[in-house]
């Protein structure tokens, strides 16, 4: 198998093989190919198209295949199927982890009647198991497979264990060793396993240092875990320590993509999951949203500098600064929820206490705002604008940054306890909601300061 | 050994031993500790502490501290060390992708006479040529111990091999297969090792498939690689074929983040990599550039704004909604470049072309441009604004929003060219000149239907 480049040109490809109903050709390429770039390839046909496909690709593939389709191509192939089937022909011959995957996204009634059709009943009991934990825990994304021997085995009886289970783990990395009572107590790496003599005792030979997870461990955790302790694959306890299943790196790997995809995302103001190569109309309608609230809030503003018309019309040089003091608040808050965003994400920050959290970030404001108010009354007095506005400015300045600030830390941190993704007060959110807190500052600013005068 | 909560109170606990020289105590503790937990502590110290604490560590664990520690703690640690020991007490013993990771943080004389110092001469050399690799690339990355077996071999001269290579290499997954010209043919996982006969010839029973990379690979496509395909190590291989080294998952998600974050604190306008737990100063200090961008941009459309001084004394309404045009062009300007910068980083964009992107991102303008200014323009209308007004709001909107999302292709496209990291281009940057495009056209625009009418 040769690992491809698949783009638009294979693709065009396949598309005319299908309509000139050449099979042989398509059959001989799927052979040459990685399930993984089989399924970019269905991904990118029409739903009939990606049918006709995953015909043609050998049983073994093709239950890889399935589980890297998206959803509707996969439902669509699902459709010609009957739920025992799909069960026994498909559910069944997948890792229970991408079992649980798939049939996560059935609906809710076809799954229990695709799961009432195995005829493996422990596999189905596995899985109903699996799937009552919540989303996003180690419970949720463990797979059973995996190969474990008593402490009291010797290493003989290991490798026996081993070849017995060769069939349904397909990657073993460590044997895990367990207690009478099933409950996790070490490991032991394939590399020492093959070094040891068979008729050591693995008491004697196993590694204690195990690090493992409970069922309710957090992705985050997992994949901060596993980073910085350099682990491939994690093993699952239950509540009695009792070892339950195991996580591999590669699906924490790609949930934590994914998140750091999402948060980008919202940071930018983009509402779905798109990437360059999505259609028009897709890109559009993933954008709009956010356009929308900054369009709203560019009204609010508009509704209330309308407040100041006539101060606006005796000194009209109070519109000069209007949008760097809007600029300012938004890049300021933006500042703050970025970092406070993703220290809740690397788990650095804690959750306990925000108050000693406000009280630093105000720190910052005020450290950073005066450095900036300075600037800007130097450049004032300096390019001689009037004092009165030279004045206004820089107080406005300072204090919309102080403000922006503790709302750029304050908003996330609440919505975390809400239990919200805090990553949705970032981006276009902040700044819509600091250009407005901006411009009250600013023209009750002015007000205040030109009346004095 | 327990992984353990790194916290505060560990940490003024420890630093409370040191001042009252209670070693012991110290000592039993980190012989508990993980060598990234004890990393974890020794970047929480000052210098001076934690030298001390660094010789405490037993010998084997603090050469995997050494690693993980910040760059100020180990400089200042080999400063007590001569260029001799630091060679053969520490490089020596680290894998040699650490040992690259560490010398390349010395400075270059410093590590020319390191290098020179190893008795080890092989070794030596070794590290030259890998620290002779472009940075950020499968050369530069990759380790050079691994376990490889002729493909004339048998199982149990393979086995034989891993129990020579043992000691040299920590983590054993696979054995890679090479021909008699060392070029890599294929390998074999430890399972199929085990579970294989040992009179077994490797050529019966080793895997064809191997997906490698070539020195020259960056750590982009290695990361879309591994998660792609699942890997957990990477073999890299010369130009001509032959096996060099490989790379572990770990290193490619320690990079993968790195990027994420720095994608996403560009995105947001902090210059260097800190978190919420950094001291006061040093948040200012990243979050300063940024804010005097944006106040430099702010000037120049105070500037802009002056010109129109009189405009705005006749027609003090248009001053209202110059925060909503500069708003929204920084929104769509932040969409565009963000799209944009996930498709260069994930490999999904291709850079061949850049017409028919800049045509794509202008039909998504247009539609979402569009879409804002009826709605506008509605608004507008409904509450009895100015026609005048109206119009010259709605129209600069479609404007700007479509010129802001060019611009925001554009920059980040032409900065991948000139291989600038197009991540600048992102967040404050765009919000910036978008904010002066915005004003700038709404003025024009407001200027022109104010004298036709």
């Amino acid at each position: 198998m040769e690992k491809r480049q698949v783009d638009k040109n294979l693709i065009k490809q396949i598309k005319k093989w299908i309509q000139e109903g050449t099979n042989i050709e398509i059959s001989v390429l799927l052979e040459s190919m990685y399930a993984q770039d089989i399924a970019e390839v269905v991904n990118g046909l029409t739903l009939e198209e990606s049918r006709l496909i995953l015909t043609l690709v050998e049983k073994e593939k093709l239950v890889k295949v399935l589980v890297e389709i998206e959803e509707p191509n996969r439902e669509s192939f699902f459709e010609s199927f009957s739920p025992f089937d799909i069960a026994n022909e498909f559910i069944e011959k997948m890792d229970s982890d991408d079992a649980v995957y798939v049939l996560g996204q059935l609906p809710e009634e076809r799954k229990d009647e695709v799961i009432n059709k195995l005829t493996d009943i422990e596999y189905a009991s596995q899985l109903l198991s699996l799937l009552s934990y919540k989303e996003y825990t180690a419970g949720s994304l463990m797979a059973v497979e995996l190969v474990k021997s008593k402490i009291t085995s010797t290493v003989a009886a290991c490798i026996e264990e081993i070849r017995a289970q060769a069939e349904n783990v397909d990657t073993i990395y460590v044997v895990y060793i367990t207690d009478e009572f099933e409950r996790l107590v070490g490991l032991i790496t394939l590399k020492n396993l093959i070094l040891a003599s068979p008729n050591s005792l693995l008491s004697d030979v196993y590694n204690k240092e195990v690090i493992s997870v409970p069922t309710s461990c957090s992705i985050e955790e997992i994949s901060n875990l596993t980073r910085k302790y350099d682990l491939v694959v994690v093993p699952v306890v239950d509540p009695l320590g009792r070892l339950v299943g195991r996580i591999t790196v590669d699906d924490v790997v790609d949930v934590m993509q994914e998140e750091a995809d999402e948060n980008y995302q919202l940071m930018s103001g983009i509402t779905e999951d798109v990437d360059a190569t999505d259609k028009v109309w897709i890109l559009a309608r993933a954008r709009l949203p956010w356009l929308i609230i900054g369009l709203l809030g560019g009204i609010a503003s508009s509704r209330f500098i309308e407040l100041y018309e006539d101060q606006i019309r005796i000194h009209p040089e109070m519109a000069f600064f209007m949008p760097l003091i809007a600029a300012m608040g938004g890049n300021a808050g933006v500042q703050s929820s970025a970092i406070v965003v993703q220290g809740l994400a690397n788990d650095t920050l804690g959750t306990k206490n925000i108050v000693p959290k406000i009280l630093k970030e105000s720190r910052v404001a005020l450290i950073n705002g005066l450095i900036c108010s300075i600037l800007i009354l130097a450049y004032n007095l300096v390019f001689n604008n009037s004092t009165d506005l030279a004045f206004t400015v820089s107080i406005a300045l300072i204090t919309v940054i102080i403000f922006a600030s503790l709302f750029g830390t304050f908003v996330p941190l609440l919505l975390n306890k809400l239990k919200i993704d805090p990553a949705i007060a970032t981006g276009p959110f902040i700044t819509t909601t600091n250009d407005l807190l901006g411009i009250a500052i600013y023209f009750s600013m002015g007000h205040l300061l030109y009346d004095i005068y």
